[in-house]
């Protein structure tokens, strides 16, 4: 090959890996303030009686349902990103629908902090169900929202011409997953609330299992 | 070709890009930041009678000014993000002038949690006429930056020498309906508040159409 | 050597290098705001008596718990991040097994401003012990995930080939300093609360006397 | 010149350079950040008369301290990430020294939302002189470290070899300016806390005018 002509490809590669690297560093940067927005709902807890350290205890062990909120949320979030990069990868630049699509995924990602403070707050009250609903319809959203990020990034139009059909095949498969399992655990939020938090936390589990790199 | 000068203008041009990547970077982080932040402004709700989850579905719902703000902010910035970037590709590095205006425009950016606060605590009262002016007024001062950013970089000492005139020429037109809009948008807050939080918002959807990319 | 066979190698290494760029830019993102956000839990004072410059110095002079943990926890988060940066540069591409530590780590990181904004507002308290003991337990955590870490990231499936046996005996040698000293801190807090926090401000600066670049 | 040389120079350069972008991108990530971060300190106001426009719009502007401090802080922030920028670009690799000098100044930079709050709030009382006082100091620190980061950068250890001596003269001249201008508002604090802040507001003009880029 014509080292001239090669360097052309090269550099039409770079161009075109220039278009989505931008906007993956801004989902990123998302992804990554709104992980770390999740410790701000964790409150440093208060108390009437004599500050001992028995009191400061008994108050921190009370906060439980924060703590849930918080890892269950961080690491879906977290396993979202890994997602999102997967996803990315397979991409060659970035039209109007996907950039549409990608920005409506981020809104919700944004939000989760907001969820994650609502379970916290009403999870040991008897306002568990609405809130745990809440929470469940929000990573519903966000696994819809997933789903059409798929669709968006798979068509030729965007996508890298040396995507194997299997690597599409599996990913296709495993996202259907997501949206039914969601919707249970909203539908079912309103009669068992922790029950739902658990079918949210088990998902995180189970999307990392799917995870393949290196 | 000689593979050896083809190089080197290859380098410099990797040199050149580089001095817009790091700003382009910092940009994006405190549009990235200031986007998340957004929901910071929506809080739990807290309310007196009995924790039931009618009682919290309610006060959840009576936050509805809550979520028109942080939608519409969220979005409106979003898709600032993206004709920021569209401006920058065009850009070959950045002098004085430009770093001033990006600067002028990122604060504005960074600023827009606060008038989203004022919207979502203020639009269900009485007061609602001078919040939605100061809402309206932070998206026109934007506007007016973004031409001032338009202007700036879309000058030949720090512009790309390959971008094509019927690139410039569209983005020139386009950006000056942003200011005339936002200005109706202020004059109309004191007597239609509502009605300006609908014209900032319907602003996102025609910005969104017009962005062409891939 | 044939340049056309160069590029080829070279673009490889590109595309190697890339599957952690995004990891390791995703890891700065929430390193760089979990170091930010510990501003957040130093509170402007607020006082009874009149607002005087002495009442007001009075008040910040008060507040030095909040420094002393803001400074403990920045400097040891930056240092975990320049030894982050270390252990990844040795790192060929990320498998699932380093992801996941790599999530753990991040969680942790991220969710050091809650146990800094205990010991800020309880270490002038009789609660003292039980907040130094979250404090020193959490930094325990962040050392044997970074051990973990070490572990994940020095198998020669993700390690690049060129890596030295003497860097990595060294960086095997001085992580196991870690753990132990933590512990001593953490069995330590509920007895003299104070020495606690100094064993880990100490740390740091070991850590820091440790990195060797350029 | 030979072709695969040429590659190799170019290859050990990126290496080099490789060095100090994550460095950057995690100092980017600080001063973004931090400057974000500002806004969370201007607070909705909250009035007890009857939320009418008018009660609204005087509240918003009896706030005037706030915006100030912001408008202030944002700027001087934004000045000092294109001087570390600037630094930064003659810089080859990064030792000790500069790592930790580094993040001394990153400590002040995320820290800044602190005094910002405190001028916010007591500008307008009068524990004014106190809160000024803080401030400047802050400032002090800030273009300390910057001389110290100046000192750090600018040895033949790390620098690139290709950075002229014209450039370093004006650098080195420009930030000794600094420190003597921030002690002056630092000392006349107490005396005249208003001249402080605008001193303070004036030296990022001063500082803005020294840019010279492109």
């Amino acid at each position: 090959m014509h080292p001239a002509r090669q360097q052309e490809t090269s550099h039409e590669e770079t161009s075109a890996e220039r278009d989505t690297s931008r906007l993956e560093a801004f989902s990123d940067g998302v992804f990554a303030i709104a992980i770390t927005l999740l410790v701000l709902e964790v409150k440093v807890p208060h108390f009437d009686n004599a500050s001992t350290s028995s009191a400061l205890t008994g108050a921190l062990l009370r906060q439980w349902p924060s703590y849930l909120a918080l890892i269950t949320s961080f690491f879906t979030v977290l396993i979202m990103w890994v997602h999102h990069h997967i996803v990315f990868r397979l991409v060659r630049c970035a039209d109007v629908k996907l950039l549409f699509v990608n920005g409506l995924l981020l809104f919700f990602i944004s939000v989760v902090p907001f969820p994650t403070a609502v379970v916290a707050e009403y999870l040991g009250t008897s306002a568990a169900p609405a809130a745990c609903m809440l929470y469940a319809g929000f990573f519903l959203c966000i696994s819809i929202c997933f789903q059409l990020l798929r669709m968006a990034a798979f068509r030729p139009a965007v996508m890298i011409p040396s995507a194997s059909d299997a690597t599409l095949r599996r990913l296709r498969g495993s996202y259907w997953i997501g949206p039914p399992v969601y919707i249970l655990a909203t539908v079912i939020a309103p009669f068992y609330p922790f029950a739902a938090i658990c079918i949210c936390s088990v998902m995180w589990i189970f999307w990392a299992a799917m995870t393949r790199e290196c």
